[in-house]
């Protein structure tokens, strides 16, 4: 595959130019693009700029909005809910977490949930945030159904992510996973490399079993965890629509297209800590469990977050490598020439 | 194994009496039965009656207190820091429970950070009830390091459940389930019948794959769903112990012996769905999800909560089948040739 390294600044100076030329308010093309930056520089490039010309598309369309920030209204003393209002995701994310997070500073916890908002992008960065402000948080959000309930032969089920973000240093706790065992953006990558798949990963559009990843990609892709994973999945699908009153299962769009409207849901739980001390613990204990005797020596344990971290530090230094043809497309939307078109 | 049916109702009155004559006042009493027989009326004999004995134990060593409710003191105006005072758990939990249910009606959101705390029990029913007054309740607990880390060779984690209950019908939607890939109790169960484990289920003492029950009661239990379901159950121990300022990893104590203090944590949120309508929605999708067409024709996709009400009818209708030795004991808990020993 033809790639391209761009260092962090050309390439946050790139998509920003592109934001702009469709019309995207600086202070909102900043934070679209840090979003999907930090994915990049983490080594999450479904996450990644590879996103940047569907945002652009989805503006053109009209499915996205680039200049509101939402419309907050308190449910409760504690609990905001947002109507998106289509605009940016990381936008209306930030923007109701700064309200939430004001609040939980009196309240102990307060809840955002937010409807009508595009897709966020890589949930990790929030969480951190959030720690890094000495805050807990718990994010949920839904998507496009593609995964399939234990036992059942069709994709019923979004992705569904949770991410949680606890501090601790050196760096805050940072869990940030799909519910299925798999991504549809891997199967995609060994379906383009013609590769087969490794079984229990995906159905058919039949619900077959399949290793074919081109057919898997008409299919339907497992859950983690086989029936718990499967029964968590669920219960943040069930969870965060009941919470923000948005589409379930097959009635979910917006996050993968260029064109529909953006009807999944999020939900955003931030909660003050029981004491500042506690960060120490908890550090500590990370620290125990980095410790801990591997089974294969080559293979320390590991603590979710730590190798976002190292490859972020390694991007910084080297760059990101860019599909050439990802790369040659934020240049083209950045330049005149396309303005137009 | 020497097997007694009972009917809930001698079963309960039989609890009901052993508890008084450990000095339990009678609502308490009915609230730990509830509990205990609840997990047996739906086939969780792990969170059952065989508890009893162990929860009278802890009251004659001085480490569950009968009479106390916990202290609550609000850390925010949504927030509920809870003392339990080292009460009974379903008697701390419910108390607290009720305080921020009726301040979720206002606040929208509100959470109980527990501590101090003996063993919640089946932490579905907690999840069941608050559904059945319209409200959402996520409940996570920690518990005994039992779990080793992915890839590494001790046990470091508890086995962290987390329970999740939303507004539906016909009855609500309930998860309940540990982040272990199976239970200690399990483990216990083969090791008593000289049966051998799965692969991948536990380690030994030294750290090494076995399939000898009898030696992987020494050692570590495998998380569920391998590296995703080990980082979700670690962000469960340091989510709840941020929050509640309880032991971590290897310090936790209490809930499976009878002489230490239980210093787990607790924790409870309980938010209020976007509209009343939105249970209906929800009903309709977990339908669609069990007539999803199934892989095997005989085992029809299962929605969370729906085996545990299948189980629970069957019990009411037959009695529930107790160990010998277990329905033994409760008797002789109950008469009054043991209140002496």
């Amino acid at each position: 595959m033809d790639v391209e390294w761009v260092t962090a600044d050309v390439a946050r100076d790139m998509s920003l130019r592109a934001l702009a030329r469709a019309g995207v308010p600086e202070p909102h093309a900043e934070i679209q693009v840090e979003l999907l930056l930090e994915a990049e520089l983490r080594g999450r490039p479904s996450h990644g700029l590879q996103r940047l010309p569907r945002v652009i598309e989805r503006i053109r369309n009209g499915v996205a909005d680039p200049i509101t920030r939402g419309q907050g209204r308190w449910r409760g003393t504690a609990l905001l809910d947002v109507d998106g209002e289509n605009g940016l995701g990381p936008v209306v994310a930030f923007h109701a977490l700064t309200q939430i997070s004001e609040r939980a500073r009196t309240a102990g916890v307060s809840v955002a949930t937010v409807r009508r908002c595009n897709h966020l992008g890589m949930l990790a960065l929030y969480a951190e945030r959030m720690a890094q402000r000495g805050q807990i948080l718990i994010a949920l959000t839904t998507s496009e159904a593609l995964v399939h309930p234990w036992g059942g032969r069709s994709a019923l089920i979004g992705t569904n992510p949770i991410a949680i973000g606890v501090p601790a240093s050196p760096h805050p706790f940072v869990l940030d996973m799909a519910t299925s065992l798999v991504s549809m953006g891997q199967i995609h990558d060994y379906a383009n490399r013609g590769e087969a798949l490794t079984p229990g990963w995906a159905l058919d559009a039949d619900g077959e079993a399949t290793t074919d990843a081109a057919a898997a990609r008409q299919g339907a892709l497992a859950p983690f965890g086989d029936a718990k994973g499967y029964a968590l999945g669920l219960a943040f699908e069930v969870l965060v629509a009941s919470l923000t009153d948005t589409a379930l299962g097959k009635d979910v769009a917006g996050t993968l297209d260029s064109d529909r409207v953006c009807n999944k849901g999020d939900v955003f739980i931030i909660v003050e800590p029981a004491s500042e001390g506690v960060a120490r613990r908890v550090s500590a204990y990370l620290d125990a469990l980095r410790n801990c005797p591997p089974r294969n020596p080559d293979c320390p344990v590991v603590v979710p977050g730590d190798r976002a971290q190292q490859a972020r530090r390694a991007s910084l230094a080297r760059g990101v490598a860019l599909p050439g043809d990802v790369w040659a497309r934020i240049v083209a939307l950045a330049s005149s020439d396309t303005q137009a078109s």
